[in-house]
């Protein structure tokens, strides 16, 4: 591609609504424009990137044994009521009628669809397995979408859908998946892992996400520092303290602490350890529960995981804070005096509060702890569970090494739904013994637009994006010296570009009237990664200059042997596959 | 791809609401399901050949030079309003609101956008000419969506827009794509003609359609017989007639015709010769003309061609044609006695009419022709203009040959938009001569979901669809006979699919355990080009048996030959182009 003939559209300056590093980036490397509040148009070098990870994606998914299909962008809005999600998704799924006022939705996602479409056309096991998939326009109604295509309301996914006669069926189809989803990460040449994920309100049975690391991922993963456990900090199981419960050295005593209001008041006013104090927090009971609310008791310097509490059977889902109102009413204290003595409220303490001993707490009066509790001979222990987030340091749950966290953004996602849809929607066929057998099904994405962002947060310096050779829009640029000037270098551009486009390479032939300074920061802009410099004096001395984008070391290289140097250059894709469980 | 792991999904019966053959062979071939009207899902079989036609229309495009995009299927709906088209589409156009009420429209084509992109990203005639394209999704919202996905709500496109600085950078860059389009769809195997097309109510300066031929398409072309020409009917130029017209040898006669209210009647009751007679019909004027209403002649046995008509300066735009009671009030008689003699209304006469002589024609009283009418003897002829149709056997416009008609199905059409939409958006740029200068810009579709079923209607027959190599599902399908008993039969089968694919060839296995004629049937009805019978009688003599889907016959190949056999019997890519003006 001449970039005479192409629409570059880089931009100098940063725009200003661009929060983060990868909507900057796209912005100012000429990849995308907004249309309007989420919705962005991919320019000619955005939509390279994009088609190359859709190709990965689409020869992974298809070697994985999965079956490409197409499904509308508009879907009738019964099918959503059938399975009871039109509630369930909010304004997210964005509604509307048609010129005969019949109602629709854009997809978000099409399990619907496909279990719609599978019922119909399968009849017997012995058509199954079957996987469908589809790379597709998507759009989700965020109510405010932001960092560019990182959170857009019209994107680009991969989902695939998996239909099996039984759980093992079901397993082997997840497996083959996260296989795939290992091989397509491992191909673009990103760091990412794939980490346990919670199966959350869909109640599925086994789900990973995919992220790909970067400082500014959203997304807390919890990894151990000496195997390839790695789950989302919303999953990782936090362990009860290796050492067990200490005895008792101190009387458990009320003090007056009308000034502490929060833990880190009690820590610097009584200059006590932070690992003796307790929070005590209120979230609503489980409707079965006999009572309003439920306590839950974390470390002063822990954080309650809400995703576990929410699966407490005692606690109502969603999980929902009881308000100082409600607490008053219950317990006849407010926030910053609550504690476990004296509480009638029944409460659930986490593994490590349960290995405490001469702690501080709320006393369950306003302005008044007790100091030195210690359980079973102050307070009965009741129900223990692992209720907090991990921290940095804690021993892995895999019981190899300690916990160390790294963010990371999530660009897929495997999931085991079991018969949740088809049940709901009656999917099943005829089964070996001749009865009816509703599908076991799996869901899988990937965030086809999300991974170009992702790709960037990872892999970019001041100067611009630094593609790695499997997803770059050009794999080498061409950027000749005052080639308006000196037909011998115009000449020798001119045939580096058709040597290597005869090669099958994907060239970016910097053909404008421009100064070199303007075109080198372009091209590094853009982010190609192999950088062709051609002028009269390195031609004087039979060479052009070579420089990859990473290192941007010039390297002087022969002429006649530039085509073979690049080939060398290129990246080859990962042959090894990093594996997490 | 093995049928077993596929999701074939043919069908014995028709669908009853299936009205056209492709739409039927679509859904019996496993290549569509309905979703709700007008929507569709593609399955595996179908998607292939829209994804090999996409990829040949995508290589095309940008071997003419047009480069890539992807705008969002969600507009804002405020473009729309911009150039006033949100008016003019009416309900096609489907309109919503997102969940903070701003209206956007689902996108049924993308002048507006591409247009506001270029205003915003191209400021120097330098970085001229342009071509931007995308192959997406579009929603229009058919009143009566039909024909499966001929007339479908959501379609894949192919839309690109150039932008030049002058009209002669429009004239190259319509040009270039003019013969992408010659490219892709001989390239196809289709036969297909480009054909003049009118301009219509957007008033660009050329267009050209290109139809695949197929008896069932809606459109009608004209050809003709010697040479290249073809036009849409509505465009085809209808010449005066050779011959001069002929002097008067009748008197003019006032007769009685009570019971001839049509041609046909006035025909038959007077032996009167059709083409001695006269249809005058009675249209809207328009308001800068003098008038309410305007006559227009054409001969007993021609058809008013109503795009013609429009195009008059005296006829108002759209075309309307007079009730009974207008006519009745302004000529003072009603239709079957309407004529050019004594008539106070302007009149306008086709070519034909002009040339006619001892004619028979209504004499504007109820029940009453003038039979022996002669020009400028009996009434002055007044303005002549081309307002017909041509029919068989008319001298071609070209000067060369005679007139044919053929039927057609729409896949692409080709536009000058001239400075229509850059105008009304202001999309200008800086000219060689420092003034802004607003940019000249066609436009180019290709309906690429309607050309899978437009080949459909041209390539099929009692059995199922005959694709053309280049964009069948599967090149070649295998069928082994009873490979479930014979052990020989499953290891020929299984090395010719392992051989094939090494070679890079698209193939279906047909592994079922169905009996030989199911699966002959399945193969014919999906049409795939080239089958292999690979069968234990036919091993014994050390052959498989080839079948190509056109004939049918089978030809006995040494087994060690087969796959240079298949190789050989591939289509070649049509290298020679036809092409019309």
């Amino acid at each position: 591609m001449r970039t005479s003939k192409y629409l570059l559209s880089t931009l100098k300056e940063t725009p200003n609504d661009a929060e983060v590093i990868s909507h900057q980036l796209m912005l100012r490397a000429g990849m995308i424009r907004k249309l309007a509040s989420g919705l962005y148009t991919w320019l000619p070098s955005g939509l390279r990137v994009l088609q190359k990870i859709e190709n990965i994606v689409r020869e992974e998914i298809n070697e994985a044994g999965a079956v490409e299909t197409l499904m509308p962008v508009v879907q009738p809005f019964e099918l959503w009521e059938e399975t009871g999600r039109s509630e369930k998704m909010g304004p997210e799924l964005l509604r509307f009628t048609d010129r005969h006022d019949r109602a629709f939705a854009l997809s978000p996602t099409a399990e619907e669809v496909i279990t719609s479409l599978v019922r119909n056309e399968v009849n017997s096991y012995k058509q199954l397995p079957l996987n469908l998939y589809q790379i597709q326009t998507k759009f989700r109604d965020e109510v405010r979408p932001r960092f560019g295509v990182m959170r857009a309301r019209e994107f680009c996914m991969m989902d695939a859908y998996s239909f099996d006669i039984d759980k093992d069926g079901l397993n082997a189809s997840y497996e083959a998946m996260h296989e795939a989803y290992c091989k397509v990460f491992d191909r673009m040449g990103l760091d990412y892992r794939p980490v346990l994920a919670d199966t959350g309100a869909i109640g599925g049975s086994a789900s990973h996400e995919f992220h790909v690391l970067a400082n500014s991922g959203e997304d807390v993963i919890a990894f151990s520092t000496k195997s390839d456990y790695a789950a989302n900090v919303e999953m990782a199981e936090a362990l009860a303290p290796a050492e067990a419960r200490q005895a008792a050295t101190q009387e458990m005593t009320l003090v007056d602490t009308p000034n502490a209001k929060t833990i880190a008041d009690l820590v610097k006013q009584f200059d006590m350890p932070v690992e003796k104090t307790i929070k005590t927090l209120f979230v609503k009971a489980d409707e079965n529960f006999d009572g309003e609310l439920v306590a839950l008791l974390v470390r002063g310097d822990h954080e309650l995981n809400e995703i576990k509490a929410e699966k407490l059977p005692q606690v109502a889902a969603p999980l929902e804070f009881a308000t100082e109102e409600e607490i008053r009413a219950a317990v006849g204290a407010g926030p910053g005096s609550l504690g476990p003595v004296g509480l009638k409220v029944t409460f659930i303490a986490d593994r490590s509060v349960a290995a405490m001993s001469d702690f501080g707490a709320g006393a369950n009066v306003d302005g008044k702890h007790y100091f030195g509790i210690n359980w079973d001979r102050d307070v009965t222990l009741g129900e223990v569970a692992d209720i907090r987030s991990v921290v940095e340091g804690d021993p892995s749950p895999c019981g190899q090494g300690t916990i160390q966290l790294k963010r990371g953004i999530e660009v897929g996602h495997i999931f085991q739904l079991g018969t949740n849809y088809s049940e709901k929607m009656n999917c099943g066929v005829l089964g070996a013994d001749g009865k009816n057998t509703i599908l076991e099904m799996g869901c899988y994405g990937i965030g086809v637009s999300r991974v170009v962002a992702a790709a960037i947060e990872q892999n970019h310096d001041e100067n611009g994006i630094i593609w790695p050779d499997a997803i770059a829009p050009f794999t080498v640029a061409i950027v000749p010296m005052n080639m308006h000037k000196s037909e011998r270098v115009r000449e020798a551009a001119e045939k580096l570009y058709a040597d290597l486009k005869a090669a099958g390479v994907e060239v970016l032939f910097d053909d404008r009237k421009e100064r070199p300074g303007v075109m080198f920061s372009d091209m590094e802009l853009v982010g190609v990664p192999h950088t062709v410099i051609i002028g009269e004096r390195s031609m004087d001395k039979g060479v052009f200059e070579y420089k990859h984008r990473r290192d941007g070391e010039k390297i002087a290289v022969d002429m006649e042997n530039m085509v073979d140097y690049l080939k060398d250059a290129f990246q080859p894709e990962k042959k090894t596959r990093r594996r997490n469980v």
